[in-house]
């Protein structure tokens, strides 16, 4: 395993927030992440791990800067680990929409040209990081996963493939459906190709009908979003959950939008909620 | 008065962020700004108002993505007001150092060429832009005020200048002595000439010499800010107020830095502050 090079930290909350580049197997690629350690972590005690995935042409920096995450990161005592959203450089293919390749992963693995060479999100979120993050740093190996968008899209649908491996999910205006709206489409169709069964193994509303392992699920949406409900039908997973006899709090949001105003204004009830899950 | 103009709005814990555009008598340029209106001032009430002032390299818009203060203002019932930090556009003087020109306006009216034409922060500031938010929002004359390095030292000179009209003043890394700092001596040589006499009107550690009117004084600093105490000398101003009896609040922050991480580790604190002060 390569070691992760600390490129930044800075005090906060009385915890330390860092960033650190990697070499990954998954992706073939330098991948930059960054995590929040809370003060509990820097006394001594290991703490369970909060993933968060961003999206559409975010970094690891857009939620660390904008969210208000740490404050209650710090006051639960839970650590959070902030991944890009992509490959990214030189040789790493691309598209000049802000919906495809670098800062678009969505969180899949590729299997189509150009994009399976280092488009392998969905292993290195699943897979790579955690077990990184679980052998360089002061934590258990309990974890819990949210996003935004299309992290929302990536927290649930690897929440859902992944039993018992996440004590929760949360989403903020996710992409629940993306074989059925047009960001999905156009992404799964290049990542994926044209077989749409493959689509479903990625597509959260497909994959909570056929789940048999319950966890607890949280989904925000504002009502004010620009992309509700073209993009986002955040109540077509909910009606999916519950018809099974899932209890699913979702909230719409009269008002909000895609922002991280957005998400700042909820951030403490979305931690508090995975806090609970992780029996903080 | 020209009208100020609408550019974006974000419903943010139940209040509206929002920026504004609008034609500035003092600057004579464009100015952007950004308020943000708390629940209680949606519902009907007129609600306080505190000023941000900040840093070098800054516009409206760090502050209001990354300190986490609507929080604290939605939880208190203040209005925030986040002035640009400098006239800005292609008519306007400019320098190639960060720290002088488009982004470092210091807070202070220029007599000098080619500055004098459009650097009038401390007269928008003190005066243009409360007179504007107290006509178009919903607000009351009272006022409190804070900011950050730059904006410190804007935040510290202002209340100090004007007895009466702030109900405190608070800082970040504030920067207080600007006579005697290179910052300071680079920016006010440019603006101000070389009569250091003039320079004296803008600095706060001169300015509490002989401050006569008391009001509450908080400020809080990093040890491991990069510019302490090379350009910081908060100790100085401390020193300066305590001998006259004023009962200054300092807080040395062990570990922490001059990012907005260190800001946000302690904006409630400013807040609540601010607020008592306002009699929230």
């Amino acid at each position: 395993m390569n070691e992760p090079t600390l490129i930044s930290h800075n005090k906060m909350f009385n915890g330390h927030h860092e960033r650190y580049r990697h070499f990954s197997t998954a992706t073939q690629t330098e991948m930059v992440f960054a995590v929040y350690l809370p003060p509990q972590a820097l006394q001594g005690y290991r703490v369970p791990v909060l993933y968060w995935l961003s999206g559409l042409t975010c970094t690891d920096e857009n939620f660390a800067t904008k969210a208000g995450a740490q404050r209650f990161a710090a006051q639960w005592g839970v650590a959070l680990v902030m991944p890009d959203t992509s490959p990214r450089g030189e040789a790493v293919a691309n598209d000049e929409g802000y919906d495809l390749g670098q800062g678009a992963g969505f969180y899949v693995d590729a299997t189509q040209e150009p994009w399976a060479a280092h488009y392998r999100m969905y292993d290195y979120v699943t897979d790579e990081l955690p077990t990184l993050i679980e052998a360089h740093f002061p934590v258990t190996d309990k974890r819990s996963i949210f996003g935004h968008s299309m992290g929302g899209h990536g927290a649930l649908q690897i929440a859902l493939k992944n039993p018992g491996r996440y004590a929760a999910v949360s989403a903020f205006a996710p992409i629940v459906n993306p074989s059925h709206t047009p960001w999905g489409q156009k992404a799964f169709a290049a990542y994926l190709g044209d077989d749409t069964a493959a689509w479903a193994e990625y597509d959260s509303t497909e994959l909570v009908k056929n789940a048999e392992h319950k966890l607890p699920i949280l989904i925000d949406q504002g009502d004010a979003d620009d992309f509700y409900p073209g993009q986002l039908q955040p109540q077509t997973f909910v009606d999916a959950a519950r018809g099974k006899g899932w209890n699913v709090q979702f909230n719409l949001r009269p008002g909000y939008d895609h922002s991280y105003y957005f998400i700042a204004s909820f951030i403490d009830s979305h931690i508090e909620f995975h806090a609970q899950a992780l029996d903080l």
